[in-house]
């Protein structure tokens, strides 16, 4: 069941040769919600039974990850939407992930998880995976998670310490799109930076241990792609951080707002797209559900290349 | 299934009267780790599968609970000690937080969720609960969660619309107890104050709009046992917020420590010990298991009266 292959490889070089291999450094986001799943999908099923909601989005993520999988290197499950539905969904969560490894895709797992000590290496351990329970099939955990490091260094290392010895990665929050996040993470300290800059030098400090043939860490950044000043700060704090970045698409960030990012070598960023991909049956009614999702897949990976080719 | 008069009562004011009532604003964590569980409930059960493990959890956990529910009002469920066990543990979890609420315990979920927008709406449903679903039974969800406040204002609003809803409660991460805290939390602004004193602005801001008879805000805060001249300035910034303190006994707080967190009446904290009632029995062998338990949790619960009192 375990790829001995992927268990071995550092996280950040599977990455890189993967974005290199499909032509584009772009992510797909799996955030599933019931009321924007094609109609065929809901049809026979009550959103009031949480075995339903999930079994439609069984089949709707499968439909998305095999439509998607020929074109992206990269898929990010939003582990909200699923463990809204409870234990069921956190099934499907996995069962999910498990598919999308079958397919060759590099997959995030956006849990957001962040604790101390004993409790951290418990989060690492269920969100990354545990080879070792023989009674659970068909589940290897996915090849990275979005951390938050509000507690620092002993939240962070348990992390990055179980990330090391299975080959996997972690993104740590650092910089978010959301207009909220100025209150606390632009606020300028004595020293001249702010605090997502601190935040950016702890994370940086943290993945000096763990870096690839390709130059990069195992632990990444997660960067909102609506503020380009500050990616290009964070991008000088952290050379050796691939940075994650939500926000392209639904969430109002241009294609200019990534470039960023970047490094000038073009590498360096991995772009996410969720809803305008994953809903993209919403505006595009001329083929099946699963033709829309794929073109959009398309049309993103080809904007993205386009910025970093330019 | 729904109480109706829990679903109705503000959650800082049914969390004071229950201080009262037991005599001692004391909680106890239920942290659960496979290798110090009983020996009587690790034998016969194999380490390598989840479902076993589980299965020991739900034993040792009803036991504590049992034990601990007439001597205190509160009980905290850490969530990484049950997503270690991936769904038959998140199962596992919420029927636990079920067993303590029919036994008349406030239950706190410890699950430091973190997000914005739509993905912290589905955070809060499937973390406080939703009555909604007709094919979950006996799942109310706890009566409050611990969040993460790092994306600002919109991470934390959505929580605490389906707080106010439902009648429930949280508790933000403001200043935790680990050394590595230091690192970003103690970062002093420009303008004087420290991040976690940010933080805090932002949390008692948040919080105004949801103000119980106890003069308590349904949004609380996590304050760390270890640092007492910090909790003392968080004391001030932030008067309509329970503080929710770990760090007492294992975690190396001290009585003295905690004082700060209370305010001149001797309210307004509630002290979470974990794993020093948890797992007493490791020191205390003279009895059965439940009994050092039960024990240590009373102990626990009179040292921390004689502070506040005296």
């Amino acid at each position: 069941m375990i790829d001995r292959r992927s268990a071995i490889d550092h996280f950040a070089d599977r990455l890189v040769a993967a974005c290199k291999a499909k032509g584009s450094p772009v992510c797909v986001g799996i955030d599933p919600v019931w009321d924007r799943l094609p109609a065929a999908i809901r049809e026979g099923r009550d959103a009031r039974k949480a075995r339903d909601v999930v079994a439609g989005f069984d089949l709707f993520v499968r439909g998305v990850l095999d439509a998607v999988a020929p074109h992206v290197p990269c898929v990010k499950f939003q582990s909200a939407c699923f463990e809204r539905y409870l234990w069921p969904g956190v099934e499907s969560y996995h069962r999910l992930a498990e598919h999308a490894l079958r397919l060759g895709l590099i997959v995030i797992g956006d849990a957001k998880r962040g604790d101390i000590g004993i409790s951290a290496e418990h989060y690492a351990a269920g969100c990354l995976g545990d080879p070792s329970f023989s009674d659970i099939e068909g589940k290897r955990g996915p090849d990275a998670l979005t951390i938050n490091p509000y507690f620092g260094k002993d939240g962070v290392e348990p992390f990055v310490e179980l990330a090391k010895k299975q080959g996997k990665g972690l993104f740590a929050l650092v910089r978010t799109s959301n207009p909220g996040g100025d209150a606390i993470q632009s606020q300028m300290l004595a020293n001249g930076r702010s605090v997502a800059e601190v935040v950016a030098q702890v994370v940086a400090s943290l993945g000096e241990s763990a870096v690839g043939k390709s130059g990069y860490s195992l632990l990444g950044a997660v960067v909102g792609a609506t503020k380009p000043r500050d990616a290009q700060r964070l991008r000088e704090l952290m050379p050796r951080q691939i940075f994650l970045v939500p926000g392209f698409g639904a969430q109002g960030g241009s294609a200019d707002d990534v470039r960023a990012c970047f490094k000038s070598d073009g590498a360096g960023a991995i772009i996410t797209a969720s809803r305008s991909v994953l809903f993209a049956y919403d505006k595009d009614t001329s083929r099946s559900w699963q033709s829309a999702v794929e073109a959009a897949a398309k049309k993103m990976k080809d904007e993205v290349a386009a910025i970093i080719g330019g």
